[in-house]
């Protein structure tokens, strides 16, 4: 049972400055809360439909929650999607709250999304990062926000895995680029191949947005491309960011 | 000027059924009208709201084509989009209707798209393809249709760039690979690392759906896997094709 207050609790957290207030966010989707719980999200509750809640008895990653029933129509309340599918999860985002710049291990690989808006990239992209171990994350201050519901969903459980996801200002992150010596490349339509380019040992790969490219202060960095065989103006930017880390993850450092 | 017939007619083709009687498609917003003239689209007309027609008359791409005005209200009727863009196009895609397996040259590279059923994917996934020069696409009879309108609009006028787009059974798209001696490499989580394998000169490259992998007739072939440093269970799929492309294409061939 779920009370009224609950549900109208549970749906405000589809927006941003409630999400910020309370540091929760909902999941949905009977595989994104699995991939959840695998990635060791902070999750305080679950819920379930009752065509969802036999599912969910039998397996043993929701084990160790206590399920919550909700009926169909309650889903579709709390939901964000058309076709709500019948599990919610409610997850603190704490850890991720407040970090800094200065969290970032020494030497660590990273990547800076600079002026990401589409959640659905955005989330891609993180779920490419978590393959490729990237543990920490820098958005420039005006993207999307990273618990956006939709970015969350194709996410697909990677928000977990990160030890850091950062929102700062481009100067900032600047600054920490030079003081830290990385080895700094930008994604663009020109520029040296990335089959060619050597890395330091540790590097930060710079992502703009499809619409807007990149901030004028990363433009200083050297630019690397991706080998173009056939036509087409550009990659989907979570599609690049894929084959950039494939490439740049598998290299040889110098 | 545009009669209500006309607005009628150009929002039912938001439905497969309309697509395929009239052998036409109507694509939506700027961007992708400007990379569908590109890519040679056999463009029938284009329709621009006031606030569009300026930007299009001095669009060197646009040139070459009646542009008709129509009102942000009609737009918004003819669009499929919850936001629309102010341009559309309405494109013939009869070179691509009854396009046979039988139309690819010999020692072609293709891929085929087994149960893609994600319209965004799978216009992510031909924007890849025609990134890295495949001119042939071959999708199973259950895929979703590649003229939907999502697909098109996620396409970005790669679609445009093919010379097939070819849906058939399983069993015609298998006796085809064995006849012609393709070698063939099926994506898995399981399989040999791309960056370890050796192609022959004309391959094929299986892609099955997210939700239901791959169909059991195309388990005979060789599984081909994308080596994972961190975490997640998988990777979107239209991602998996573009890392995995971007091997296949720059590897040495045996």
């Amino acid at each position: 049972m779920i009370s009224k207050n609950k549900i109208k609790f549970l749906r405000s957290l589809s927006l941003k400055k409630n999400r910020d207030h309370h540091n929760q966010v909902i999941l949905e989707g009977f595989r994104l809360v699995e991939e959840a719980i695998k990635a060791k999200a902070s999750i305080e509750s679950i819920y379930c439909t009752p065509s969802m809640m036999d599912k969910a008895l039998k397996n043993k990653f929701f084990n160790s929650y206590e399920l919550i029933s909700i009926t169909e129509e309650e889903c579709k309340i709390i939901s964000d999607t058309k076709n709500s599918q019948g599990t919610i999860a409610l997850v603190n985002t704490k850890k991720y709250m407040n970090n800094k710049i200065s969290n970032i291990r020494e030497n660590e690989n990273i990547i800076i999304l600079d002026q990401i808006s589409d959640p659905g990239n955005l989330g891609t992209i993180f779920r490419n990062c978590t393959w490729y171990g990237i543990k920490s994350i820098i958005l420039t201050e005006n993207s999307i926000d990273p618990f956006n519901l939709k970015c969350v969903r194709s996410g697909m459980g990677a928000h977990f895995y990160f030890n850091n996801i950062i929102q700062d200002d481009t100067d900032n992150i600047f600054k920490f680029l030079k003081q830290y010596n990385y080895d700094v490349i930008v994604a663009d339509l020109t520029g040296t191949n990335i089959t060619d380019i050597k890395c330091k040992n540790h590097w930060g790969l710079v992502l703009g947005s499809e619409a807007h490219g990149i901030s004028n202060i990363f433009k200083e960095f050297r630019k690397v491309t991706i080998n173009k065989i056939g036509n087409m103006e550009s990659l989907n930017v979570s599609v690049a960011s894929g084959i950039l880390l494939d490439r740049l993850i598998n290299k040889e450092k110098i």
